[in-house]
């Protein structure tokens, strides 16, 4: 009856399930976002975003955990240099930590979502079948469609990205884990069997298997990469307006190696 | 010593304060990210990203309340249906999610900024000759110009936007209110006197004292609106993803009133 | 001997094929931008910078046909409608551009990259084994992947899209057409004989076979429609500026149907 | 009444000058586009968005020499450094170009907008009471408010930037040239009589020039250079993706100096 009141929509065109405003109230899937000011975290709001309800237990807490192990990772990660380079051209903060949150793309980040996405569309299997068997068919079956599992091996942080450690203890801890964790961790013993070289879960990884067992769907991976870099990325751009010139160059045309076609003759 | 160590660079140009990664280890501010998942809020590591330490008290708490405050308005700002409609062109989360943090600019959460630069660069004059002269100063130094003081007045939320209000009440609830929240309401009553009308703190103006007095810098403003905002732009672009045709238009020409020059022959 | 000279590089990391600049100079594929200047036309530099060379015929006009053909489409495409949303923002003129390009995505001009890939993966196979042969095995082959033939169909402009009729009679005038025209022609002849509907090749599928039969590798499908669009961009971006108010809402919180979960408590 | 009639609309909220568009017709600025497809350069349809009308001279042929002049500078510009680094993180083509365009911001480029500013604001004084008068008036000006004159000096190509002097010299040859121009030159002459140093017209100034004396508003600037700089950045975001593999960093964290607080323990 309450739903009907609300819906006062001449435009089916216009529709949601995630929010709606009046004067003094903010719903957000259901909840009045302004009674949780001060009394719910910043985790507990994206879980509320991300998966239709408030925590019942540690949700929030282990999404907290997920954005602190990825707000920074240096000045030399793609996005971050990216960022830096458009707020040298002379653009506003948002601006120019937008331009770095575009490079999150498949390859900076993307794996979260790969990898939560490979992840929920097996777990069921796995826990029919068995979750060593189910990790031996779903990585020859990326095999044989010579594609890569995202998620595990590559990091810089050999033998293992303590990020992942870190988050799966944690996890453990404030007992959030279901099966998804136990089927990475299953995929990681069956891909160092079969190709006989350690993968170990990276960061990504771990994130994707985390929410998963969060009961998130994979489609919001990437979002809680973006959210969290974008506290790295505020940071590295107001560095670079504060103390760098404006239209700098990290590298000179001297740095450069032209490879193209030698001076010509425009016909 | 140890930071000569670190100091291994050839180039001076890629220097940051922010932050170093080695194998097994990325230093924010001084700190090892790694040892803070788990055991640091997200709202800590954002006071360390843009104080330059981790929280004395309750700042991480305080950011977290405005994180809460700010994560999403609704289908109909601008920013949300900029981010939907990128979205409906069929691009990735995190560039649809970019295009409407590009749309957060000096009119749509840039009054953050503007309030705290306002209230910084005068505490210190209020403090030494009142809070209520210095408030008079200022308001008719604005008026002089003719410009607007940013961060109050014309919310929808009439007579008093609420997140304003429970942050307010928040941040004396958990200690972290000092001098630039009491200027800010010096600043509102005596807008109310001159100008006759009231002109109360929006969340913008609100979220701009609350940082002042948490010692972080105005430049960092619009950094809290873009992250927390960042969470309900991605709600939104995946809905749009899952359960909208592609290239929707929410509108069709038969809505658009052409206004130029009509039907002519061409030269 | 003179390309060896020009190589003095370092960093292996920095290296391009498509330009080299020297103080004076501006060295693009070999020529110099700067004497083109007057002498070159937008389209000619466009073919130059994406097939490698300078026009030996009419392909720079042809060129200038597609950019002007989609530099405008209203104020209702979904690009159009985020540039002005976030131009409301209070942004400056090239980030409430970038915001629109970012929109023309895989369903918003993305067709032209499809079209112009089937057509160059295939034209081999349809000079060899006959046109309508090869336009049979390849439609027969998407529907067997369930995949759409991008490119044909589904326009506002019916029964063809007039762009199309407009750019193919075009380059048979300034003679550009080749094989890829002509396939995908026998595409749409076989398409309308296999499903019993016409699917008109449309705007992007038209753009995609000329730029294949300029020798334009697919892979720069895309930047023809955002070059062109571009234009139309910024005036938009311009007149939203100058004409509208800030922060507009386009529609209201009472145009949007809340389909959510209906108010409930916090728990 | 032609007008009337098209005005169907019942939002006065979508509402444009440039364009219209129904089943079969995109009415710009009045002139069917399709008609202009092949008859009418890229040129001409930007003059046509930005002036209101279709050229009666050769407006359109210089504005394909200023795009000529601006559509690529090399790897090392802050923009295309940008677009490529994004591009490494696995991002469609055009979020990659649009994050590039970004940065073409207040220092990177926007001397376009800021020089035909000043050129366009004070013409009717310089043509009032002489062009070398108001020179000085303005040069004064900008130096009592400690502001710099855009558009003049800082090229790595000196003295002169050699594209101002093809654009200035083809304006000349095809008659396009008129007070603006003029002007700019007065005040380039009164910049160095009073700084005692050589100031030139730099590229961004010449456009800034040119475009005023086409007759175009000063907002539109920054289009010239977006519309002309995408060719390039199409190009390196293309080569990015067809070279280089994805990820990469043109430096690593060996080559970052980290200037901030050495490591300490966490509290």
């Amino acid at each position: 009856m309450e739903v009907k009141e609300m819906k006062k929509s001449r435009k089916t065109l216009l529709r949601t399930e995630i929010s709606w405003v009046q004067p003094g109230k903010i719903l957000l899937k259901g909840y009045n976002l302004i009674e949780m000011i001060g009394r719910k975290s910043f985790g507990d709001m994206i879980y509320l975003l991300f998966s239709g309800d408030l925590p019942k237990g540690n949700e929030g807490k282990m999404i907290e955990a997920i954005l602190v192990s990825s707000c920074e990772h240096g000045l030399a990660t793609p996005s971050t240099s990216a960022a830096r380079s458009v707020a040298s051209g002379g653009v506003p903060l948002q601006a120019a930590v937008a331009a770095g949150i575009i490079g999150l793309g498949d390859s900076h980040g993307g794996a979260i979502e790969q990898c939560a996405k490979m992840l929920q569309e097996n777990i069921g299997e796995a826990r029919e079948k068995g979750f060593e068997k189910t990790a031996e068919r779903v990585i020859k079956d990326y095999q044989a469609r010579k594609r890569r599992i995202h998620g595990y091996g590559h990091g810089i942080h050999a033998p293992e990205d303590p990020r992942k450690v870190k988050l799966y203890e944690y996890a453990r801890e404030i007992k959030v884990t279901g099966d998804c964790i136990r089927f990475s961790e299953a995929v990681e013993l069956k891909l160092k069997e079969l190709t006989g070289k350690p993968l170990p879960i990276n960061v990504d990884g771990a994130i994707g298997a985390v929410i998963s067992d969060l009961g998130i769907h994979w489609t919001f991976g990437k979002g809680f990469f973006l959210i969290s870099r974008a506290a790295g990325l505020t940071a590295h751009v107001q560095e670079e307006h504060a103390k760098e010139p404006p239209m700098r160059r990290v590298y000179t045309w001297d740095d450069v190696d032209y490879q193209g076609v030698p001076e010509r003759k425009i016909p």
